[in-house]
Parts: structure tokens; sequence; C-alpha cells
């Protein structure tokens, strides 16, 4: 194992949104500086020390942030390939890139994890109308249309209740390749945020079971609903997939707990919204775990000491921040976004429960 | 009451240290952003949007910070009383210039606390050899030297044990004013960190016992070793240091419990190393409770949910991170600090006690 990075290192994050600036709060905590690209407004900016406003396609922008920085992570699993290519001869980046074209791209994700013997639901790539019509044959009805890459929150989906939706389902997608999934009746959905450091250790936080609403993460609660076989399964999962990445960083692992055991919903190769609650139950958080394992150093102790309530704060849930502010137990974690805009997320509150 | 500072606002930070910092972060938690205000090195524009970089005499910097923030505070109480002339009139000072007065000088300090009915060593003030000697005839000895102003972490002080020590103590002055207080007999030593906020709301963190060694804080350890009344008294006595100086923002107050009760030792007005370890034991810390109290926001909850030891990581202490990182319930803080030197504060632990 190479040593860790040296303090008052620099540590480039991509992405300058809430994850970006979280995690540059917790690379601080360690002794490390930050230096944010970002091409738009980067609420991370406020406690990073540098920042670059450029664009992904601005390859020589993209080049003199490697040069300053001394490794390379990412809030978000849209990088352009072009941008990677022209980082990656720079400076090391973690998580690496298998583990960003796997999640990029729905159709390679779940064929990753078919191949490692996990459960998906039932998918078939759709490229056009032909396509659509035979996979709706294969999988049935309902079933949920979306866009191969760059969907989130649930923008680029489309569900299909009834055979008459399929065509505005895939006009939804704008030409753009798609992949039909079966519907999961579920009982539950859990998500494992999990780590793996640069020597292979890998440690999971515990399982937070997610309520969505519009497509949007509403909370998350820790522990979930789920007894400790079916805990000690999920964290298994999720160490399946780090592995067999040879991932480093943390990542986040949304599952369904179905009747037939755990489905992967999917995998993303970053912090994740529903690993919010550890900044308040545990010593050291998903943001801290993940500076230490891209930076080095080993994993910290996860281990949860309380029991959390994670609320995103979304639009207008920031009127409601005078009203959090006075509850007992509420830890409130803002963004720093500048508009409150419907389906936006602004902040967050951990609700310790004693 | 007038309403919070809008979200968004920027809080300006006079004094870039460690303390800087983790106001900044805590500030930025809640929406705000910072401007540090800083003539040296200053490890909190690390995590800032915004830093000045220039002397407390620079009066025309002082004043251009001041019209960029919105609200200003500070890190440590030795602001010189030009630079808060230059200030004052164009942005509001939190806590007030009273609070800085009071606490500037160690004479004004035990006399304001003895006006009050609370309990300090013996003291008086010491300008010259005759008024050392006539100090030493009415206080006795041991006794300490402390210089009335500007001393930190133990410095600015000379033990004064037999006759004999006095010239050289007095020496050792460098002809600054300074001040004789008696030695006090004490079982422990214990800081309350207390906050006032806007509304005139008092809350106070648990009381933590503190370590020293070399005149520099090694270790707070919560709860302190002391009964449910003296921690009832100690809360008390600091809620009436913060209501008579009409106090907004957070408060390090430092008690001696001896055999006759609670002696205050100094008081800080500013958050305080012994009240690093509600980072890790509060939903709310004392960073945070200061921002709240400055920003007009109501006092959070501080109440204790785990027993904690914070240890300071002073100089060669830093070598001991690689260890430190691997065990269970050690949180990390780091102050990126580029320089390690002896007697430097560098980061803390906090250890979280099941």
């Amino acid at each position: 194992m190479t040593d860790p990075l040296a303090p008052g290192s620099v540590i480039g994050i991509l992405g300058g949104g809430q994850l970006g600036r979280m995690l540059s709060v917790a690379a601080a905590r360690l002794g490390y500086r930050t230096h944010i690209f970002e091409p738009g407004a980067a609420p991370a900016a406020h406690v990073a020390e540098m920042v670059t406003t450029a664009g992904y396609d601005d390859l020589d922008a993209l080049k003199a942030f490697a040069e300053q920085v001394d490794v390379i992570t990412y809030e978000f699993e849209n990088i352009p390939t072009e941008a990677l290519d022209a980082l990656e001869p720079v400076r090391a980046i973690h998580p690496n890139r298998r583990a960003l074209a796997v999640s990029q791209d729905r159709m390679i994700e779940k064929a990753f994890l078919s191949d490692l013997g996990l459960r998906t639901a039932p998918f078939a790539a759709v490229d056009d109308e032909m396509d659509l019509s035979e996979a709706i044959a294969a999988i049935g009805l309902p079933a949920i249309l979306k866009t191969r890459r760059f969907g989130y929150d649930g923008k680029g989906q489309a569900r299909i209740a009834e055979p008459e939706d399929a065509s505005s389902a895939l006009a939804e997608m704008n030409s753009a390749p798609a992949v039909l999934e079966g519907f999961i009746r579920f009982e539950r959905e859990i998500s494992v945020i999990a780590a793996r450091g640069a020597n292979g250790d890998v440690a999971c936080f515990d399982p937070g079971e997610n309520v969505h609403r519009d497509g949007i993460l509403r909370t998350t609660t820790v522990p979930a609903a789920i007894d400790a076989e079916l805990t000690a399964a999920a964290k298994d999962l999720a160490a399946q997939v780090l592995e067999k990445l040879n991932y480093v960083g943390v990542m986040g692992v949304e599952l369904f707990v179905t009747e037939e055991g755990l489905v992967v919903n999917e995998i993303a190769p970053r912090v994740h919204n529903s690993g919010h609650w550890t900044q308040n139950g545990c010593t050291v958080d998903q943001f801290e775990q993940h500076v230490r394992a891209i930076a080095g150093w080993p994993l910290g102790d996860g281990s949860r000491y309380a029991d959390v309530q994670m609320e995103n704060l979304i639009g207008e849930d920031l009127l409601r921040i005078p009203e959090i502010a006075r509850e007992p137990g509420a830890a409130i974690h803002l963004y720093g976004k500048g508009e409150v805009r419907a389906g936006r997320k602004l902040g967050h509150v951990n609700r310790v429960i004693q």
C-alpha cells in the first residue's frame, strides 16, 4: 500500500454541488485543501480553497485543474468521457473509470450486476419502437422506460402502465438510448453506503430505509426495519460490487427488499444522499470515509451510535427552517444554494432519535 | 427581536486560525458564506469563500472588509481598539465591545467578576517593583504574575514561588502592565461553554473537565466528575456573566472547583478549545451555536448524547495521526496548518465513549 496523501495536499473535486461541498469540509477536517471544478454555480466553493469555473468540454481548464491538484474525485457520475481522457493522464481519479463506465449507463450497470449473480429488475435495451414492443412482450407491464444515461432524481423516466402509453414514453426519451425495466414489487427500499480503502478493506454503514416522492428521496431512516440476516446480506452484496470493481471510495447501493430477497436498483460511485444521516449518527461520516479512502488512509469507524432520520429539504421545505431550528435533536445542513426552486434539494435535516 | 440574517449573507470573521476555520464550516452549514480577515497564514481560508490578508492596523482594509460582510465576529479577544473603532461604525460586531474590553485586560476582567459577586483568585495590579512587593505582601506566595493583556496558552506568565523570584518574573513582563494572582488550590478545572441568543435565551453545554500541561490545554472530558448541584451552579454562574454583559454568542468560562466552591479563572468571549468536544457529542456544537446566536437564530439543542474526551494534538502529536486514524470511536479534526512546531495546536481528536 502506498503512503497516505501528505497533509496540506489538494483534493480536486469534479462538481460543486452539495456533495462536493460536504466532501470539501470532510477533506479540510483531515488537513487537506480542496479545488472544485464546476461549470455553473458552485455552493461547494464557499468551503473550498480554490475553484475553477469551466465546462467539461474545456480541456485546457481540465488539464490545468489536474495539474494543480494531487488526486481527483467527483460528486456525480455523469462526467463526459472526453473530460476523463484529459484528466487521467495527469492525475489519478478515484473511484476508477471502470466504476464510472458501469454506473453511467443503465444497460452496462445491469449487465455488470447480473454477471455478478446479483438480482436486478428484468431489463432490455430500447432504441426504437420495435425494441420497445419486444421488451414489453418479454418483461410485461407495468414497466419503466429510462434513458440509459444522465438520469437523476426521477428525470429521464416514463412509466408504462398500459400498451397505449408506449409511444408517448418513447417520445419522452428524446431519441436517447433507453432501457425498459420491469416493475419490482418491493416491501421497502434500503441503501447501503459502502466504502473500500486503498488497501482493499471494506466497511459498510448500517443500511438506511428510503422513502421517495415524485422520484426524489424524501427521507432515510436508520436502522432500516430489516432483520440482522438481511442487513448482513445487504452489506455482503455491496462488498461484492466494490471488490469486483477494485473500487476505492464510497459507493451508494440502492436495494429493493422483496419477497424473493434483495434486488439491486442502482449503484452510484460516490457519496450518496441516502448516506447523509451518517453526519449525525457516526464518528466518521460518509464524506470523511470517502476522503479517507481516496487519500490512502485507513477507513474510519462508521459504526452507528444513534438512530437517525434524514429528511431532505426540497424547494419550499426551506420555509420550514425557522420551525426546524427550534426542534430538539434536529441538525440542519443547508447547501448555500441561491435560488429556491420546486424540486431542488436545498438542504437536509438529520433528526437524532434518542 | 430582529429577523435572522438572510440565507446567503456573509459573516465576517476576524482571525483565520482553527477557531475561525471551524466557525466558517458551521456558518456554511447554516447557509451562510464567510469572509476571513487575518494578517498571517489563514487555515480558515481553506473553508471560507473570501479572505482579506491585512494587518489590524490597516484601517482601509478593515473598512473594506466590514463593507463586504453583513455581521462581524471574531475568533480571539485581542483585537486592537483602533481596529474595532474602524469596523463598528460600518457593521455590528458580536459579541459586543464590552465583552471584549472586559476580557482583554485581566484587571478589568477580575474587577467585573468581583462586582458580580463571583469569586476569583486574589489579585492586584503590578506596574513596577513597588507594586509587586506590595502585592506579594497582600496576596502571599506562591503566586503568578501575568501580563494584563495579550496572554494565551501560558504565554506572558511567570510563577513566583519565593520572594527572590520576584524581579526575574517582573523582567519577563517586558514592562507591560501586569497583575499578580494568588495561587488557587483546586480539585479540578472545569469549563462551561455558554451561549446567549439575540433574544436573550441562554443555553450551556455540559461542563467539561480540563487538564493542562505546560500552560496548554491537553484534554477536556465530559461529563466532568462533579455532581448535579455543582453542574447547575457552574451553568448559573456562566449565565450571570452573559446576562450582565448583554452578550450575544458563545463564551468559554474557565472555573476552578475548590473546597470553598467555584472560582472563576478566566472568561473568553468566543468559542473555546475546551468546547471542541461538542462537535461529536451534541446535535448542535459550539461553533454552530455561536453562528446561530450572532445570526439571530434560536439557540440549538446542545444537550449531550455521548460521553467524549477531547485531546489536543500539539506539535509532534501530529505524528500519532496514523495510529489515531485506526482507533475506533476517534474523530480527527486537523487544522491545515503548514508547519509542525512544538507547542503549536495542530488539531484535536474527539473520542466518543460508548
